[in-house]
């Protein structure tokens, strides 16, 4: 059976090694990276707390072994369900069952300034646009006369009070306070502001309340500047426009965080598309209406009685997902029990979210827990510790955490800025 | 007194260093990175044993506490001697003293083709783009169905057979030899080919005759093709032509390390500038008729009774030009002996390259010494851990060297490249 992995996110690399050296399989994974990115630890890229290899892992070390397991480095083009065949920039991949696992891109809302000026964070190579501009703005900032300029140059301004946007605005707060005064002595750091503008009435509003209303604490004790019911209208890369009434904010960095939308290939019928750019799909992961083509985690818009808008977009559904797909897959290639298929059931394990040193919320659902805190924290680190591909990168990821704990002080701030033309 | 130090390689950093916290003195270091390189090891960074964070360290961290060290990151543009100030993209820097420590770039001979599409090694950012460029041709190579364009893609050509090239050459060896056929099963190595290209009739020719027979005797076990006696005559992006009667050799990826030259920055008398583009000092490391403008490392162009030519362009005698200039800008600044400066003498300690693992060759002048193999290789990683900025640098290394030397892996095979166009 010829699979082909459109995506190697959480839910697709789980998919291929679950068919790794399998029998019957023959697996093609596609991405548009040559790395497994691991988007929980963004932030920390880009607040220069870890080196991008870190939570980086080579698809082809993974696969090292694979006898059944193809690499190709692509953006995904197209599907063509009648020849069942998928076009990349560079080829045209056959199969028998395609497994579209693309997951989330940022979602500017139509809004074209917002995505010329703005940050967005959703890969590896974002985050790292992110750190060097953020280094640079305070090269800047130490040779302009102009006191309006200068503010411009400090202020950063965070859009989306979700985990990105709260995990983010925490580290900042913390370069703030423990690192940047001692390397910039020339300025004034009572002068940078950190703002976190969230469009809802609370911050991680996906979360309990009491988990919410201790990461809201947790950033006002860090000095956020934290925003709620506050929609960001427009961004011109110079102020940040809010509603009629409020004041504008002058910035040079706005993070746009407040938003995904599925990364839907061309090819998928229009009428499957369902809120939010997700592909709507059956309780076997399968898009409606088609037989041999999957969809799983970010991309998928299940629709259940649990969650009729579909499942939240985190890791842990798109694993799940990877997982029922593999067993139903091999259900099908032993064709023993034919039409024998699982549904998909997800089991929540619970969220969290970190804010900063010894700050972390989290919420266990059986047995319902609500944690805060240094435990939480400690558990926050130990399960992202765990989730981290590659033992190398778990030591890597360990020693630069305990670095940062002993000194205060995220030592990665480096602009390797491409300055040339890239060579052809 | 108000000294610039132009460029934070080994010269100006040491040079800033030991003018850090010392009466009398304001320094400006302006480098156009935030941070110091460790040119040494760029082929590591290039063929992905190690992070560029590795050998990267950042400026505002050395200096955190400083009370008279002020960093600036800018491109130097001009001096201006008579008005006793520096120029650069951003800012006009009055000095009192000027040292201009901006080391040397990469000679192309003044052909625009070589330049267009040749890699240069002669930066950090240099060595993270030839190791994408290495990585993204062998992706290619998956899908191309030309046999032609599939040698083109295969063939790695470097150009100079200095310790740059020798080393770079012995790297990409031993990634095809242990690490390559394992990661792209479906590509032949036996058809990829590793030139090393060198004009003169040897490989490290500034070293001992024993050393310089030991690297030809350890690139060949590695398999490298090294042709000496061999100039290139040009490069169009596709073949690499050679002198009349010699096969040209088709290849997508040309590494230039054949030539250097200093990097002048404009306001600089004409006839200060010897062979090499580098600048004529006194044996105080003085410009030629300059009081207060000074240069050092591979920039200056020092002609002794031992040195004829000038010093040879390697870190130790950088280095130990900043001691001196240090030393007679505090007798200055002391005014107790004005007048008494010492002249510059070259302490040469020996010099060393690798090859490969357990390979490698030390020349030592006093006691007369000619290693090679797994002693000085030993010597090199040694000597390289101790030079290295750091100590969590330091350690990384380590950690990334062990790493290698136990699974043959170097695994930083990841392309961080900005795709999209950088926001401004």
């Amino acid at each position: 059976m010829k699979v082909v992995i459109a995506g190697a996110g959480f839910g697709g690399l789980r998919l291929a090694r679950q068919l790794n050296n399998k029998a019957g399989f023959e697996v093609t994974l596609v991405d548009r990276f040559n790395y497994h990115q691991f988007q929980p630890l963004f932030y920390q890229v880009a607040t220069a707390g870890l080196d991008a290899s870190n939570i980086s892992f080579p698809l082809r070390k993974v696969f090292q072994r694979s006898k059944n397991v193809r690499i190709r480095l692509a953006e995904i083009r197209q599907i063509q369900p009648e020849q069942q065949q998928l076009l990349t920039d560079n080829e045209v991949i056959p199969y028998d069952v395609l497994v579209l696992a693309m997951g989330a891109g940022t979602n500017f809302f139509g809004n074209a300034q917002l995505e010329e000026h703005t940050f967005p964070m959703k890969s590896t190579v974002e985050a790292l646009q992110l750190r060097y501009r953020i280094l640079q703005n305070l090269e800047n900032a130490l040779t302009v006369s102009d006191p309006a300029e200068l503010q411009r140059l400090m202020n950063i301004v965070v859009v989306g009070g979700g985990p990105t946007g709260v995990e983010l605005a925490g580290a900042l707060a913390e370069m703030k306070q423990y690192v940047l005064p001692k390397e910039y002595p020339e300025l004034d750091f009572s002068r940078m502001h950190i703002w976190l503008l969230e469009g809802s009435g609370k911050t991680l509003s996906t979360m309990s309340e009491q988990s919410s209303a201790r990461s809201l604490k947790y950033l006002e004790k860090l000095g956020v500047k934290v925003k709620t019911n506050t929609l960001v209208k427009d961004y011109d890369g110079k102020t940040v426009l809010l509603a009629e009434g409020q004041e504008p904010i002058p910035s040079a960095t706005v993070i746009w965080a407040a938003g995904i939308k599925g990364n839907v290939p061309e090819g998928i019928d229009k009428n499957m598309i369902a809120r939010g750019n997700r592909i709507k799909t059956d309780r076997y992961c399968r898009v409606i209406g088609q037989s041999n083509v999957y969809v799983i985690g970010d991309l998928a818009c299940m629709e259940t009685p649990d969650y009729p808008q579909g499942h939240p977009m985190v890791a842990p559904v798109a694993m799940q997902m990877a997982d029922l797909v593999a067993g139903n897959l091999k259900l099908l290639e032993r064709k023993s029990k034919k039409g024998n298929q699982y549904e998909f059931v997800y089991r929540d394990k619970g969220s969290m979210a970190t804010v900063g040193r010894n700050l972390a919320v989290v919420d266990i659902p059986k047995p319902k827990m609500r944690l805060g805190g240094f435990i939480a924290w400690m558990i926050w680190m130990g399960l992202h510790l765990m989730l981290i591909l590659g033992v190398k990168n778990r030591f890597f990821v360990f020693c630069n955490w305990l670095y940062n704990y002993v000194t205060y002080d995220q030592n990665l701030r480096l602009i390797f800025r491409e300055f040339d033309k890239p060579k052809k």
